[in-house]
């Protein structure tokens, strides 16, 4: 296993962006621990530390949505990751490919 | 303004993936607050909270290398920020494009 340690030294827990590796869309955003993304290495698949449920989580074995890991890269400072994946079916547990489909009002500048 | 406090129900700080609006390129990850939100919203331009220093950061304000806000959206759970940019000059302190270039290598799925 490589040194993934480094990646954790400032927190437990570190932002992972999940984008398609086809289209480059930004699907969603969870958080790994160690564990995770030891776990998320090992078996080729994302597997994220779930904040709200407090437990390990392989993103789409319940749904069947899984994402094969085709790139990680980490950012400057080691603290967050980028992992550009191939997504089965959607993203986003409201069935939409990606999570971020709530656009913020432009005219929210002026208001 | 637009009702902007939805976002920081959860936590007073949240991760804001700056994405290239033309290329669909992963810039870099930084963290808003209300505050930070308010004042990209009022300018057009990103505003950040910085961590690491413990103050609002108006992202290229010293290098130059600022970053027009096209687009933003905001994930199903509203606790994370996608913001489409026009980035001028490097994104990454380092120089380069994207903060993401540390490539997690892929064999080290089997070490």
């Amino acid at each position: 296993m490589t040194d993934i340690k480094k990646y954790f030294e400032k927190s437990e827990l570190i932002p992972a962006i999940v984008q398609d590796a086809g289209t480059g869309d930004v699907l969603m955003l969870a958080y790994m621990n160690e564990h995770s993304f030891k776990k998320t290495l090992e078996t080729g698949y994302t597997w994220f530390w779930s904040r709200s449920r407090g437990e390990l989580w392989n993103k789409g074995a319940t749904s069947g949505n899984m994402q094969e890991v085709i790139e990680i890269y980490a950012d400057c400072d080691l603290d967050t990751l980028l992992i550009k994946v191939v997504q089965k079916g959607p993203a986003c547990h409201t069935g939409s490919m990606s999570c971020f489909l709530n656009k913020v009002e432009e005219n929210s500048k002026n208001e």
